[in-house]
């Protein structure tokens, strides 16, 4: 099975632009984009790093890319070797996804004939995660002199930058160094490299925004000329001394050797895919495009702090603000919780982290409670503004409702918070702040909430749904159903916490003066309208008045467009006043509530939205492909599964929104290739008393086995047309049920379980 | 006094289209607009037919041209006679409007050089509402021929037309008929004519659409050519018999004569003249601009039904669709009140007979009670569509809340039956529907109502309020004020009543099934959300979140637009993210409710929202002539009282949006000028127990005489700048009381009562 993926002579700006996406390194700490060593800004090269954000003016506030210490430009004959000067033999780029290295190989021809080879790889260090390490590699048919221009490149690429300011390069011993302070806060940052040049006296240059070494040295085809690059990425979020540890760091991996950390760091990848690899027999593209969903989830995930999460377009850049949107909570979770459960913990501890910003914006809009940001960045604030698209027709901005309207945000945080205490049973998770964060949601809801006297029931007015093509609507079924699963949270963990940590629940309740809430919840709850299917009509509305809107067919409306690039929504978009909607919105509710309906709702609904949908969110296919599968649709189950799955794959998503750069890596997309593999194709359910299984495996599939995290306990399930294998991957610590086709199996003592199932029978079961 | 208005040499498409709207004829019955009569249907010749309506295709339903009875074509040495040819030597048209009669004269030089004038005058019989009568004189300097074709012209101008079908032309006797069916409905309408034409013998010429008489005849200039025309108009609406009792009404208008039924007309205006006349000493502009106000609130004032109403641009075409909008009620409902009771009467019934239409459209939106059409018609159903602008960058229709969210118009009409009452003290009008409908007017609100846990209040929740820029907002101030004004209504009728009329009272509460929401109402009056002036800030709020606008200047938002008919509102309008209103909201809230705030709360809002809007509407200048007028700033009262006051004087208002035509007469603008002379600069305000009075007559005003129906009670009232005089017009009948300063006086049983002010005191008083 192949874990690499390659690509050739791809050297035009959009090829650079999907390319460095596509083969991104990274760390969790920092991202470093798929871009070649001789590359600058224009190119898009990026060192984004968690967690720190800038604002420029009153320009968006967003991530910053640290200077480049990975610059590399050789020169032969006076000319530079750079792919984009045209004189490449051949070249090719690739991405080891098993152990996140980045490889490169072009071969370059010069003007008196001799051929050049460079070869580089690079990996942003899994054991430390303020490293990057680059081995370069120099060749050539005819011995020639090389001329290396190598060091830290600070005139980065920037949305709304310029952020960093009073850029100062020094050096310490070998390290050359790079500091600046951040426009907004001043936040120091610190790059750092230590390379050892072999060959003439090395010569420091100093720019005004970088720091290079510059050598000249002989090469030949059996003497290559090799060269190694530890550079380290600090800043004042993350570190007391930004600039003192980064030199250390650098003098430490310069002692450890390239070598060694290589091997340090692919022990660590091989460790994390025994955790989480899936194997799918009988269809490769299918198990490239899963694996490489899962690297880039992997590469982005915060392992080195509970204080960062992962922005919806990874650490690929500075799009979409570097923000934390729903997309960690819903899309990339369920992964984490079932293979990594540490790391959904860390991402669940930064909304906690948060908690302030989002009682902070529910005060602002005259609520209590947390109302978390529509788009979070390190503070918890809203980093969504009101105007967040462009109208094509009078360049204008449109005013959107994202920040103000999309309430469902906190039931989403709070949704996250008890999947993953099913998926683990860690308690701690609600006594170390998840209680907190759950209760203040449900406060903010209750806040709210409307009581109609007329219809005698609690109503959620005027907000948007996932489908953001309608905005402002009243009672969007996705968005009460969560509310109310946010009350229903709220008292589960209240009476756990006061059952198993009665001092502790008391204290909390205390001091969030909650007692009155939580009353007021109870009987809220009770009455809060859950739009649903009825008799007369299964398909669930969307929201309030929405079958009366226009229903035209999805290929009509868009011929109405006038302009390629116009919205669907905002005031006067084309879809608002019809039934088409922007991504799955019922049929995601479905989803999260499965137990909630029938097959047949599922069925009805699935076949009602879904050619209403125009699938204008990466978010969308998965949904579409979980209940396909639950209602036994596998080939459109297979359909949106690989739909999401090769998201960044092909790179083919939407690049640039007019002028603005839009591309990036697509997390939650990835984290939703992996809900479809297990959660629909799998028909893995976890609940908090047993896992239930209901394969649907595409018939072009005659195996999986796969690895699963069950409160405490690592299983690896295999599943074929006719059998579901369950077995301990260590020895069993809890008693652990399966529930196939009807019945409810116990895994022995001995840890392992063979079930029989007739696809059919479990098709017609429910 | 001057009571003729005269213009000459305007006939340009643009002055033909003003003209005809300002000189028109009209007597609630029908309105024949201001047009020659050689006029056709591209000169927008029209006799409008209240409450008669049609629909073609999926057009707007709008009201019926009927035929053009008025035509005359008189031709001399083969040419036409017509203004548009271009061989006028002088020419002028004027309508004495003391009288609704309608003068032309034009004098054309023939191809002969030959002299020949056209003298006619026109009216819609005030006696005999079906019946237009004309008189029409031929004159010439050297004796010619002259070729004379008169009768009924069935080409009709229409906007979404054709709406006449079937037509049928016939004779009866001398009378010629032109007879038709409506599209929709198959209504019949019918148009006759009876003309004695001198001289040679008469010929018909019956076309498809038209039936006219031609004769020849020989004229001089001591012999000039006369002759009349009585034409009737009846609609199956009105009639059994159109056709019939058309032929009789034109036989019987033919032995009368024209004199005659002149004169009777006249002795008929002027009595109306006597119960409603302002005279107001030094300032002739003022004085000709209120009369001609409240000319044209007359001549559209239907006496003849109240299955009316009177619509937003009158009788003077199918602009609005020929709707009833909350224009009538609360724009020119003061001026019947307190000089034509019985027509206010008649324009409340109207409400009263589409109540069912009301009731409909509330179930409609799933509400109970009645919410009365945005654009009312004959039945009640709502005209108003939801697309009601078109956006001029796509072209595509806007999608607009007027329908589904001006919900004020229901406490609009449930405020004006109260209005009637204090004015007039009938209580008849409860027994005769008035209270079923403020009944259902107070179940829609209840049905309406949202209640707070959070604020422990009721709100309404995405409404519409009169300022038509921001749609869909929560608690605006003015409906939230006017839907606990209806709550309070309701309750004082119960009460009322129940006092005076129990059985009565108990069959209705019965038969409305409303004992459980007279409870409801009562529970909910007391909670709910009224936006006033804090102590803070003595601003209101126009609704939640208003301030938080866009502050911008009303000049710079204006710089902002980039097509000069760009539309302010809807979706994405210029106004919709900023503090710019479309006109008076909360500004004509405490107009209202003026009791209940102060004149430093006044003040504060006025000069808070006067440059903050835009005045897109003709019912914005009157709330801000009326409000400057009580905090005493006279300056801004007179300017805002021309300026409402000569809308149709000038007629310089929008006539067209893109190739719509929307031109007409502004009732609401005329009636809005009455009461920003009488209730704003004379200072008036009837409550149930006496007159208020506090004069801010502007400088040059040295004496106004007003008369004033006062709850059964006719009063003629002097104010100069120093003196009140108040007068019976009438033997008393019931007590009486004047408050002045602070000091209530009673009306002696002489009648006679003068009272001394300094108006500084006045201003200060309150």
């Amino acid at each position: 099975m192949c874990w690499t993926i390659t690509e050739t002579d791809q050297y035009d700006q959009a090829a650079i632009d999907r390319l460095g996406n596509k083969f991104l390194v990274g760390n969790g700490y920092f991202g470093y984009r798929g871009t070649l060593e001789e590359y600058t800004k224009e190119q898009k090269t990026a060192t984004i790093v968690s967690g720190i954000y800038d604002r420029v003016g009153d320009l968006w506030r967003e991530p910053v890319n640290a200077p480049n210490g990975g610059y590399v430009q050789v020169s032969v004959e006076g000319q530079p070797l750079n792919v984009l000067s045209g004189n490449v033999k051949c070249h090719s780029q690739s991405l080891d996804y098993a152990h996140s290295v980045h490889h490169r190989r072009t071969a370059f021809e010069t003007a008196s004939g001799n051929m050049v080879l460079i070869i580089a790889r690079r990996f942003a260090s899994l054991a430390h995660p303020h490293l990057l390490c680059i081995e370069y590699t120099l060749q050539a048919c005819r011995e020639c002199e090389i001329f290396i221009q190598t060091g830290i490149d600070g005139d980065v690429w920037d949305l709304n930058g310029p952020h960093l300011e009073r850029m100062a390069p020094s050096t310490a011993g070998g390290v050359i160094c790079l500091s600046a302070s951040t426009h907004e806060r001043g936040i120091p940052v610190a790059v750092c490299e230590r390379t050892l040049l072999p060959g003439g006296e090395e010569t420091i240059f100093q720019g005004e925004k970088r720091i290079l070494r510059e050598v000249r040295a002989r090469i030949n085809w059996t003497h290559p000329y090799i060269f190694y690059k530890f550079v380290s990425i600090h800043t004042g979020v993350d570190s007391t001394a930004p600039l003192e540890e980064g030199i250390a760091l650098c003098n430490r991996a310069a002692a450890e050797g390239f070598e060694k950390l290589y091997q340090e760091h692919c022990r660590l990848w091989e460790r994390r895919w025994q955790e989480c690899d899936i194997q799918i027999k009988g269809d490769e593209e299918a198990q490239q495009a899963l694996r490489f969903s899962m690297y880039h989830l992997l590469a982005i995930a915060p392992t080195h702090a509970d204080t960062v999460s992962i922005p919806a377009r990874g650490l690929s850049g500075q799009v979409y603000k570097g923000a934390i949107f729903w997309d960690t909570e819903i899309f990339m979770l369920p992964f984490f919780n079932h293979a990594f459960p540490a790391i959904s913990r860390n991402l669940l501890m930064y909304r906690y982290h948060t908690l302030d910003g989002a009682r902070r914006k529910a005060a602002e809009y005259g609520y209590r409670g947390a109302f978390y940001a529509w788009e979070s960045q390190d503070t918890g604030d809203d980093a969504c503004t009101l105007f967040n698209v462009t109208d094509v027709f009078t360049n204008r901005p449109l005013r959107t409702y994202f920040r103000d309207k999309q309430v469902h945000i906190s039931a989403d945080v709070a949704y996250a918070f008890w999947q993953y205490y099913i998926a683990s049973g860690d308690e701690s998770i609600f006594l170390d702040g998840g209680a907190e964060v759950i209760f203040e949601c449900a406060r903010f809801f209750l806040s709210a909430l409307y009581y109609s006297p007329e219809r005698d029931r609690y109503e959620l007015l005027d907000v948007t749904g996932p489908d953001e093509y309608h905005e402002r609507v009243h009672n969007n079924a996705y968005t009460n159903l969560m509310a109310a699963h946010t009350f229903e949270t709220c008292l589960k963990v209240r009476d756990l916490l006061l059952a198993r940590y009665p001092a502790q629940a008391q204290a909390l309740i205390a001091r969030l003066g909650f007692a009155r809430d939580l009353a007021a919840i109870e009987s809220a709850l009770k009455k809060i309208y859950l739009p649903g299917p009825a008799k007369t009509q299964p398909v669930i509305p969307q929201f309030d008045g929405y079958f009366a809107l226009e229903d035209v067919a999805l290929p009509d409306l868009l011929k109405r467009k006038l302009h390629p690039h116009e919205y669907l929504g905002a005031g006067s978009g084309l879809a608002t006043t019809t039934q088409i909607i922007k991504q799955a919105d019922v049929i995601l509710a479905m989803f999260l509530f499965s137990e909630r309906y029938t097959k047949q709702e599922k069925a009805a609904n699935w076949e009602y939205y879904e050619p209403r949908t125009e699938h204008g969110s990466s978010l969308s296919a998965c949904s579409y492909s979980l209940i396909a599968a639950q209602i036994g649709k596998v080939d459109w189950a297979y359909r949106y599964f690989m739909k999401t799955a090769t998201i960044d794959l092909t790179g083919e998503g939407k690049q640039y929104v007019g002028p603005l750069y839009i591309g990036g890596t697509h997390p939650a997309g990835n984290g939703g290739a992996w809900m479809a593999a297990v959660l629909g194709l799998c028909g893995i359910r976890c609940a908090s008393d047993m896992i239930h299984i209901e394969p649907r495996l595409p018939e072009h599939w005659s195996e999986v086995n796969l690895p699963l995290a069950y409160r405490g306990q690592r299983l690896n399930l295999r599943l074929t047309q006719s059998e579901v294998e369950v077995q301990a991957a260590e020895p069993l610590t809890r008693g652990v049920e399966i529930e196939l086709g009807g019945a409810v199996y116990r895994l022995p003592e001995s840890g392992a379980l063979t079930l029989s199932y007739l696809p059919e029978q479990v098709g017609q079961s429910a």
